[in-house]
């Protein structure tokens, strides 16, 4: 199954685009702040878990931050590795987001790092930097055939990234939406190459969306970011498909502090709400 | 001291301007191929170890290639972790080639998993993506404090990636570069905060050189991607400082196959040839 229909045979079966961000900031999990490199990746672990177990049912997917992971040196890589494991098994769609980008060989032990399913990982999918150029996005882009997916930066919505993104009068991410549209044609419905584009775009999204019709766009910051309902209604196409919306700290972080299990009662309640919101017609 | 002049200082204390990347490519070891990943991690950091101590002496830095450490899980980030320590102890400077990007709490995430001294690794300086806009690159300049270094991600010489990072009438290269000279503007000498530039470039180099006066320029491609002496003589200033050139295969290589330690004797022998080639007047 190419990744682009994967997607949307999991977002119709949970009737809801949501992917929930697993960001295990070590100053908001559950109960105290750990103390070493090796409890904080075991409380890490404890708590994606956790959350993985609390929103299988009501999300489509779950996004772990490499970063935070990797904060934690090696113990919060094998903690990642845990993590991605267990999403999978609970049946989610997980997209890692690394952000990377390279050429070469190293591009190459980057999508292995990754999506490969004989490498460590094996994620569905990952989040990938296009800065150095169409090579670089290649590697990535070849896994498609074996099912998996990306999602290209193309847009993102922090105050300065516009004029570096688009310098007039087009600029690097229009390179980029041309390229993802060109490798998603052949599709009949959604391509396995996404899009990263920001949810506080307002107008510009509509014009984003018509560049890349077969492109699955990951929408991060709702919720605690600042973005609502009506921010991303451009994102989708008129069937409601077609915006992948992330939430993470105003789901995840209820959790803060909370002593014993409590927390994952307060988190699935989030999630649910969270789906809600971004539910999609049955 | 800031990093613009510690990278000075081990220049000319070496004598040459040359960094050899650490891109441990399994296929390329020495000995046999490595059967699983706990071995192959073991194998890595055994060779990358090898060709610290073998080029300690006459080379100014090291860069690991971040990637085939991850391509082995979470093993080879341990192996990674020793590695970067071992080249510190050695008295190398470590550039840690990452080339991550983020914004906000992920990037600070990214900067402490790379170069905070209380953080998992530790290094000198990593490289950088700035796709993210001029937020993502702050928790990594905000350590310039530190002493730690930056190399940012400006322009490119693989063939895709001109069309992207440089769209005409200019682009996000050019944005990049401002910044670089902004930040580094209130420096005596060489500023803490690099500027990744292809070696192959042509007469785009001394452009890039005017644009960024007080930036070392990390310059990849020599020898076995291509690139001679004369690609390199634009990156440098006038007094033949700036330009800190990468090689890594045409060091490592030699040694792919060789049983035994015979292979360290011909790693430090292409060093030493590789140091020459980029030495600069004392």
């Amino acid at each position: 199954l190419d990744f682009g229909d994967l997607l949307t045979a999991r977002v119709r079966s949970v009737g809801s685009a949501s992917c929930v961000g697993l960001d295990p900031h070590l100053d908001r999990l559950p109960g105290e702040r750990p103390a070493g490199r090796v409890e904080a990746a075991a409380s890490a672990q404890a708590f994606c878990m956790g959350v993985v177990d609390a929103v299988s049912d009501v999300v489509a997917a779950v996004k772990p931050q490499v970063a935070f992971f990797e904060a934690l040196g090696s113990e919060g890589v094998a903690a990642l590795e845990e993590v991605v494991a267990h999403a999978k098994k609970a049946g989610l769609i997980v997209i890692v987001d690394a952000k990377r980008g390279d050429i070469g060989s190293t591009a190459e032990a980057y999508a292995h790092a990754l999506i490969d399913d004989t490498g460590p990982l094996g994620a569905h999918a990952a989040t990938v930097n296009p800065y150095l150029g169409p090579e670089s996005l290649q590697p990535f882009a070849l896994r498609c055939q074996q099912g998996k997916g990306l999602f290209v930066l193309v847009r993102t919505s922090n105050p300065g990234s516009g004029g570096w993104q688009c310098t007039p009068p087009s600029g690097i991410a229009h390179r980029v939406a041309d390229w993802i549209a060109q490798q998603n044609e052949s599709c009949d419905d959604f391509g396995p190459i996404g899009a990263v584009i920001g949810a506080t775009l307002g107008d510009e999204v509509k014009a984003w969306r018509t560049a890349m019709p077969r492109a699955w766009m990951l929408v991060p910051g709702f919720g605690a970011q600042g973005a609502g309902r009506e921010d991303i209604l451009d994102h989708a196409r008129p069937d409601g498909l077609g915006a992948l919306v992330v939430s993470a700290r105003s789901v995840l972080f209820p959790a803060a502090g909370r002593e014993g299990n409590d927390w994952r009662s307060h988190v699935a309640q989030r999630a649910r709400r969270f789906a809600q919101t971004v539910a999609i017609e049955p």
